[in-house]
């Protein structure tokens, strides 16, 4: 596998989906690798995300790298009006590799392009979040012993949720899928990903609450509802309001 | 001595202290252990504090150890209603070790309970702060040349001094201290402390002023009043306006 | 060379500046170097700065030291009123050295001072930022194999823009330097430098905008407007608004 970045789950094929679950299972099974020994990695976070910062600190750490970065934009010269560009080139002459989350969408890709080393987007805005979902893999795997003829539920916010159009997108590259959402109609998923499945000939349904259906499922993939992707808290409002006396087809 | 966790200073025994004094005075000498070697420490501080947070990274650092972390809730995603028990699961999978700082008392303890790894409680509110007292023992140990037989003198913010009171605990258990407290009204040491010490029949006087008696201390543990701590600002210029005409029996 | 704090640019003599350059190209061909091992090193950035930081942190793990440290003061313990005194007596009994921002002028003297352990400045308000000039420094030399003669244009704000003071200072140690300061009247360079170049005989001339002689420079220094530095905004404002329309004497 080459050096290069990874800012969407499209950015890798099947075989090279394989063989990262191959090493992860490796790196589980013995992490004080000196993989990254000499190498120092920057994470750069223009907005908060403790849980996936500290995922990816810990394995920099066992792998024997070196950290640098920011957690929030805030203690950044981004409040200074530095531009993301600048950023980028700046630390990619520090940095052997950046890791990077940012509130908006397309700029991880904008930053692999600008960047003189590899780039992995830890989440941009309710685009992508690559590694999300090959760790998502990796408990399928784990579990299942298998990525091909898994029947996969999806449920909660299937709109905003990136994790699980980044799911969605990898998981249709393995044999026989099914997928079965399950979200209010305010939540459900987007038009877009529902005609990728079409057009590739895989099989999907759309439930509005939990049924009998569920026994049938392989994994199921909750989601929390993501109040900070939300345009209008209003919206979240209305959405908790009429929850608990929504439709009940399914 | 056994993996455990360290939240209050009740935790340990008389004979474990010691120990604990014996190792520091090593670790003092030569402090380029490799102790922590290939282990991953978290630092999470839910509320700043410099002093507190720096003195553990620069211990795990010299002990080999690597660090990840936050240093103030703000840019973790506390800031996102993740709950304490979720970021304790979370990080107890990333973690060899948790040392953590929280704004509300009790909370160090709950951790430990949720938490894999052993958690040391580096300040719960008002409650307890136990490496601070660790702290505090191996410097009346290395001053005094022992433990039991101390003549202690405790001045400035008794109540809301966490500090304080987790010393008072901690020297209860040597042989024959003897506790002098010196504060005003306002900041007295809280009557549960005072029980307690005539429990175990061990002598307290109180004061309102230094007096001729600071003659007899082994040690005088000065407190700063920790503006934090109170309720109501009020209440601290209450007390910074009633100091220079105080009482003045003693 | 012995170990001393880096305060000001013209804390060294011309020979330690072609030591340190020499030094520098060492490292750069070769930074895995165990120069720091076992060392801790402090960066404390008591205002936001993360090109600065991020240099040193990156230089720091090259070198193989370990880090502590905070990156803005409201995640520190400066928002507890502690004083820069009592930061800096703290963090020297924990570090081998300080790395230290601060936007008082002045304030990074005053560390060393007060300091067990060197302190480098990363910048003290409007007064010094001594290691961004050894990297100017060290960029001239590299691309002009020389620092003797160079004939140096800086431009934009000259007024507040501490890089431009600290090199003038450093390159006014080298042989027949000719300065040419390019800036609006509002930003023009301070007259103590105009006044310390005269007595020292190094030839400088300035102008409101660019014209033919800039074909005559070695190297262009470019700085930007610091709104951070401005004490009203509305200077930066009226600047903003006179510049397109400013006059044309050169």
């Amino acid at each position: 596998m080459s050096q290069k970045s990874l800012i969407s789950i499209t950015d890798f094929s099947k075989e090279e989906y394989l063989k990262i679950m191959e090493l992860s299972a490796k790196f589980e099974a013995n992490p004080n690798q000196s993989l990254l020994k000499g190498k120092v990695i920057a994470t750069l976070f223009f907005e908060p995300s403790t849980r996936t910062r500290l995922s990816f600190e810990t394995a920099i750490n066992r792998l024997g790298g070196k950290i640098i970065g920011f957690s929030d934009s805030n203690s950044s010269s981004v409040s200074k009006g530095e531009s993301l560009h600048d950023t980028i080139r700046m630390v990619s002459n520090y940095a052997d590799m950046i890791i990077m989350r940012h509130p908006l969408e397309g700029s991880a890709r904008y930053a692999a392009e600008v960047s003189d080393v590899p780039v992995i987007n830890a989440g941009d805005g309710a685009n992508q979040h690559p590694s999300q979902t090959l760790l998502d893999m990796y408990s399928i795997m784990k579990t299942q012993n298998r990525l091909d003829d898994i029947n996969l539920f999806m449920v909660g916010d299937l709109k905003y949720g990136r994790t699980v159009h980044s799911l969605l997108m990898a998981m249709s590259q393995f044999k026989n899928p099914i997928f079965n959402f399950v979200a209010p109609p305010e939540l459900a998923m987007p038009d877009e990903y529902k005609l990728f499945l079409s057009q590739k000939g895989i099989c999907y349904f759309e439930h509005l609450e939990f049924n009998d259906i569920i026994n049938q499922a392989d994994i199921i993939y909750m989601t929390r509802v993501q109040k900070e992707r939300f345009i209008a808290p209003a919206d979240l409002t209305k959405l908790a309001n009429c929850c608990p006396c929504g439709p009940t087809i399914g």
